[in-house]
């Protein structure tokens, strides 16, 4: 997300502009807190674009995040003093002042509800990893709107997002609803965009699927990262009706061999719509898809990539596991892939709050 | 379906051409019947692409046509009695005698099986409109599919057609499964074509979903036709991207909706890909399917139109009837829609045995 998305982040919620929100600049942001509040949320990864429902299916997998916050009634009214810890993923990269993507989109939130930041401490144990498709990016938003959720609770007027604001705001900062979503609210979710309304805002909407009790996952984690917008570009601007309509009947299966009938996935997760297109992006991914699903596994790319994701019943887990082993010591190069068996999370981000 | 639609019939089944299936000139086909065989099947009403299951998802209605069957052996051994009485829809234009359609396809089924035709008589009570978009030929189709399997259960061998065979040999013959899964096997299916094996032959598949028990169908059938034809002319040979996937994700949805949680049926019959490009050929259809969907009924075009399918939970069934006929009364046209609310049939077509 860059520093431009953020800025937008003032058009959430309501659908009303920044500075409509947050009050003009002769009404100064209120505090949020009275007293120190510490609390700490748990976010899964997510995987995205799930075979054929590209930008629209995710699920969420037991794979988190961890990441404590302590809030207090700021020392120097002026300026808030935040410091950052990241351990694990992204611990080199990220910075730890307020400018920090989880801090600033907080402040964001906060300013838009008319309240300032208060002094933050936020100690990130980070185990998704990075630019791989696995969600590491919708799951500091959902940290972000979470923690905005924590603040505002504990105001003095004690309100704080309502479910539809959790999913507006933070799918408008991620662009689209895909990862945001479950890693919101756990289990596999449909997103779609409602038609535009009077406002013209983009309104966001989802169903949550209950996934079939048998069914695990296998995140084939790479070695090497890849840009969501590379892979983006790569889609054409047109397909055939014949490709758009069998992409949905996919779709509609997918949905019915998530829930009910896993045997089907190998051929509900059959897409036309990114996962070729996008082979010059991620070509040794593809080769390990390939590979997989010649096998009889229902392989897929993870969101953007170059992450692998097979969702088989459980009996059949260690198998796909030995199938990437297999499949990597047969290759002679540096695009490892690691086999990591994952539960799906049927419950999304957690939040607890220390006495 | 036409007559050469018929003669493709003889690539059904194991895939086999005809001759090779139906045995050599010099090997007569055999008599399937020693003795009289009497049975009533019950066909039901199907509505097929289903919003944004275009080409894919179909349901069947509890509007059955009857057929009263009774097979003899020949009493003429070098050709067939075969007499057919059709009562209802279609009695002023089918043909009465062996290039009755039903009798056709009985008659290939059972030569590629290397059985010749008995004396047959037909009594086809017929209720399901003709030419609407309610699956009568799908109807007509199952009708034979069922009438040879009976006669070759009865036959010496005592062997009927598989389960994978009726449904290829349908689907084939009615050029796509949307229509005859729902007329065969009740519910609410799924259909797709499998890639291409090695003998080249099309594969179906389909799935079936348990619609939610209080979802009830209105159909608003009109007092004119529609050719299948015409209205599929109308489709563009390429979509955007977006558009593929925004129906893409609605497909995905309108599972979620037709079994779990009908209230989100109004945003899950949203379709991309055919009801807008076909407004030309059913204008007073989608004139009314607008009105309904403005109301916030959850209508669209059934088949390939012209009759329009709500399918609503119970309690609004009359609202959806009363706001049809309102409507109606408005227009000062000959294109009249009579509201008939129908059950989802959860069964498909039946058997019955007379002793």
């Amino acid at each position: 997300m860059s520093a431009a998305e953020v800025n937008h982040l003032g058009q959430l919620g309501q659908g009303q502009p920044p500075e409509a929100a947050a009050g003009s600049a002769a009404e100064p942001l209120r505090t949020p807190l009275e007293q120190p509040l510490v609390f700490t949320l748990r976010v899964p990864a997510t995987s995205a674009n799930l075979g054929p429902g590209y930008d629209s299916m995710g699920l969420a997998l037991e794979l988190r995040d961890e990441i404590e916050v302590e809030a207090r009634p700021r020392k120097n009214p002026a300026q808030p003093a935040v410091d950052v810890v990241v351990v694990g993923e992204g611990a080199a990269d990220l910075p730890t002042d307020a400018s920090h993507l989880v801090v600033a989109v907080v402040e964001k939130i906060l300013a838009a509800k008319g309240y300032s930041l208060p002094d933050l401490s936020v100690r990130a144990t980070n185990v998704i990893p990075h630019s791989r498709g696995l969600g590491s990016s919708a799951a500091a938003i959902v940290t972000a709107v979470l923690t905005a959720d924590q603040l505002l609770r504990a105001s003095a007027e004690g309100i704080g997002l309502s479910d539809d604001e959790k999913l507006q705001i933070g799918s408008r900062i991620e662009g689209h609803p895909d990862n945001y979503v479950p890693a919101l609210r756990g289990g596999v979710g449909i997103s779609w965009e409602s038609s535009p309304e009077g406002d013209g805002a983009r309104r966001f909407r989802t169903a949550a699927l209950e996934p079939h009790p048998e069914l695990t996952a296998i995140v084939a984690i790479p070695g090497f990262v890849q840009s969501t917008e590379a892979a983006r570009g790569l889609l054409p601007p047109t397909v055939s009706h014949t490709a758009a309509a069998r992409n949905s009947a996919r779709a509609a299966l997918l949905v019915h061999a998530l829930t009910q009938d896993p045997h089907l996935l190998l051929e509900a997760t059959e897409d036309s719509l990114h996962q070729e297109y996008r082979r010059p992006a991620f070509p040794a991914a593809m080769a390990l898809v390939d590979s997989l699903r010649a096998a009889g596994f229902p392989a897929m790319i993870s969101g953007a990539g170059p992450a692998v994701l097979t969702l088989v019943t459980t009996e059949r887990a260690a198998a796909v596991s030995q199938h990437i082993e297999a499949w990597g010591r047969q290759r002679d190069t540096a695009d490892t892939f690691r086999p990591v068996n994952l539960l799906l999370a049927r419950s999304g981000a957690t939040v607890e709050l220390s006495p």
